[in-house]
């Protein structure tokens, strides 16, 4: 199963990284970074896995005639790329709470960088600060609690 | 590309629902309810669309020897179903902010409930508070507010 979807991804123009952890002892202070281009078939797979087939994202005409000119990619396909870079911390990482703010729209075939940092630490749970960003532009932030086993 | 996907995930054994407007005027005290079966196609596409490849979603012998005892879901993927719940209300959905707490692990092929309830609106931004059950256990709570142009 991971294998074909793997490929059917790929030859969709899907772009995937390395699931490479970070190095480094997570501290207050301690900095991650994540990046990825947002393609068609990110957002195409992620309206089918959750359901959410809203037209701002999928029907051209449909987000021309709304404030946002055209389409944008789902807030959640955004902050989905904060569960990969948290997810590329040392130990065994699990997600307990999140809050974020959706800031300006991402369009397709954009990149789009989580940028993070710890900014407290209360035994193994840690609350990472996060931006997601496209080029200087602050697309989504907010922060995340991990557990780290 | 959305045909082609669609198939694919169908394929894989992905559970589509329509995308159907819910009735009604929205006003505090309005309610939404999204149901779908959370399966190893959405695992496995969600993680390779996000990035995140966490072990303890996609390697059994490494998750069972976590306190989880087994592969659990994503916890932003049980919440991207939130998305879809709010984008069924009427008009023209756009996300602004949410928060979440994941209360508990939800498995592979689990259904998983979102219940909602409208509690706050000024003008048209609307805070909805929001529930994800399995069964009657609640596996993520929070809220999200909403622009509806």
């Amino acid at each position: 199963m991971f294998e074909k979807c793997m490929n059917f991804y790929q030859e969709l123009g899907g772009e995937l990284k390395p699931f490479e952890k970070f190095k480094g002892e997570v501290e207050v202070g301690y900095r991650i970074e994540y990046e990825k281009k947002v393609s068609e078939a990110d957002v195409v797979l992620f309206g089918l896995v959750s359901g959410d087939l809203n037209p701002v994202h999928f029907d051209d005409e449909y987000a021309a005639k709304t404030k946002f000119g055209g389409r944008v990619i789902h807030g959640m396909l955004t902050t989905s790329l904060v569960s990969a870079a948290v997810a590329r911390m040392p130990g065994t990482v699990v997600l307990l709470e999140n809050h974020f703010r959706y800031t300006a729209p991402v369009r397709i075939g954009e990149n789009v960088k989580v940028e993070g940092v710890v900014v407290e630490r209360e035994k193994n749970r840690y609350r990472v600060e996060v931006k997601c960003l496209v080029g200087d532009r602050v697309v989504a932030e907010g922060w995340v609690k991990v557990l780290i086993w």
